[in-house]
């Protein structure tokens, strides 16, 4: 495949160009924010990179579409992909982003960040022992990139950590890998679920009652999409106890909305989409290195499969 | 060493007593809390168990002292010591524990947990990239059994961990151990520093402005002894900057007394004294070694060099 023209949409489009530019000789680039995106741009471009696609535009000149998210639910979702273009996706330390993002939370509560706080604020000395995370059960939510990274850093701690996908296929630094349909048995032993996967029409809400009604007091943190997320059901979950706390990073609508009650629930921890950021620096890197692939026709490690959605 | 009379003096004695008693056949024990101890029960006994010694009694017909915490400065620090008295200190998962106490803080703080708690009280969704631990420097004082743990787990996570000892003597997880009376240099490299120093008269009122001062905008966190701080020079440096956040669960008086400033400061996080609890089972898991190895003339890994002080 012939790259030449390349375009960049994005809110980084300045940081990238200083990245990029010089890296590349022998393309052309323009690097524009996503609101001065003309068609023009469009027919001129063989390869787009950005984190969306706006629906309001012709891309069917564009060779090659590049992700600079490791989600591509916003190029997929719910949308009819050409399979002439190649989409690939940005890879680079989200996983150990995201495992740091989940290792913090986990270990706020069993070090009891919040009874402490309280204590403090009343001068109240009382002692508590923290927990161990290493005679803790975690169960992960997809076993890719991501999940592998999370499984990594916690079983290096000593955690056991399980894992669900849709094969059931054993993995490295897992205890045991279940299958999507058969993994319910294990979910009450559970003392932590965290989900990493990607949103397809196989795990929209795929949170809902049916999980958590089997869950006794876990936590559940969400780095993976909002929409996966059943949010009714997660506070009822929350009111009876199958579910402790939950951390979300995440949510169907983003930004949240003001008048979402999971702001101002006092188990409910809301960050603003930030456990997996692409920095500009690497999301350079990944991009690079996969013109330089392309290129060379050589095996692309990001290739994303459209009809999987991942 | 025949040991036959066992005393046992602690909060948690009934705990103690049914998790040894059956251990031990062929010993006489006595479980007793601190305030139902007297003068004919020391007398009686060959060995003691406790957390502390009360000055008021004469121990001297006892052999072996085991502290059932990992510090002893409550049995050695400004006190005379009878050098025919075997003192012996509690092993177990200090080490661990305190890593954790540590990473969760460090986590924290990398995580912006704080900014993401008022964003969310204020419904603002406003991005901020937390960052990686992989980044980090990180300073430990004391490159013993709990240093060599903090090292293992934050070089695991991809941290450069530097030590500080009396001399300087390279460790395993450590990126670089520095002496003690030559370290100045590298304190304003650093993102983090950990004290977990015995107290003893090298370390008293240790951490003062003469160390605060080399930093610069670092975390300072005390699982050592509260008396290693000069807590005056500790809120000079919070004023300063030179020491943007502290973590203390050890103090000069503890409980904290109310009246204590640090209890209100709003970057001081108080916890109390339970970055390493020994929990009863573990403490009678290590006392019962410690017997063992003792009964059967074996070499003692938890001697205290009573000259040190650790």
């Amino acid at each position: 495949m012939e790259i030449r023209n390349i375009l960049f949409v994005s809110p980084m489009y300045k940081e990238l160009q200083v990245l990029i530019e010089k890296e590349a000789p022998g393309k052309s680039f323009r690097f524009i924010p996503e609101e001065k995106l003309t068609q023009a741009d469009l027919s001129w471009a063989d390869a787009l990179v950005s984190f969306n696609l706006k629906a309001d535009y012709d891309y069917s000149s564009v060779k090659w579409v590049h992700s600079l998210g490791a989600g591509v639910d916003r190029f997929l979702y719910k949308k009819e992909w050409n399979d002439e273009i190649l989409l690939t996706r940005t890879i680079c330390s989200f996983g150990q982003r995201i495992a740091e993002y989940c290792l913090t939370y986990i270990l706020k509560d069993l070090q009891f960040h919040d009874t402490f706080l309280e204590q403090q604020q009343q001068k109240m000395w009382e002692q508590i022992t923290p927990k161990l995370i290493g005679n803790q059960k975690v169960l992960v939510y997809g076993t890719g990139e991501i999940g592998q990274v999370i499984a990594k850093v916690f079983s290096g701690l000593g955690v056991d950590v399980y894992g669900v996908s849709l094969s059931g296929r054993e993995k490295e630094y897992y205890t045991e890998v279940l299958k999507m349909d058969s993994h319910f048995s294990c979910l009450n032993e559970m003392n932590y679920v965290i989900n990493t996967l990607p949103l397809t029409d196989q795990t929209e809400k795929l949170f809902n009652g049916a999980i958590f009604r089997q869950l006794s007091n876990a936590g559940f943190i969400n780095v993976g999409r909002g929409a996966s997320v059943n949010e009714e059901d997660l506070l009822q979950a929350l009111r009876d106890n199958q579910v402790s706390f939950a951390v979300l990073d995440v949510f169907a609508t983003e930004p949240l909305p003001e008048s979402n009650p999971l702001w101002s629930h006092p188990r409910v921890k809301i960050t603003p989409h930030i456990s997996a950021v692409t920095t500009a620096k690497e999301g350079a890197a990944c991009f690079l290195e996969t013109l330089r692939n392309i290129d060379e026709d050589k095996l692309l490690t990001n290739k994303v499969d459209t009809k999987k959605g991942y």
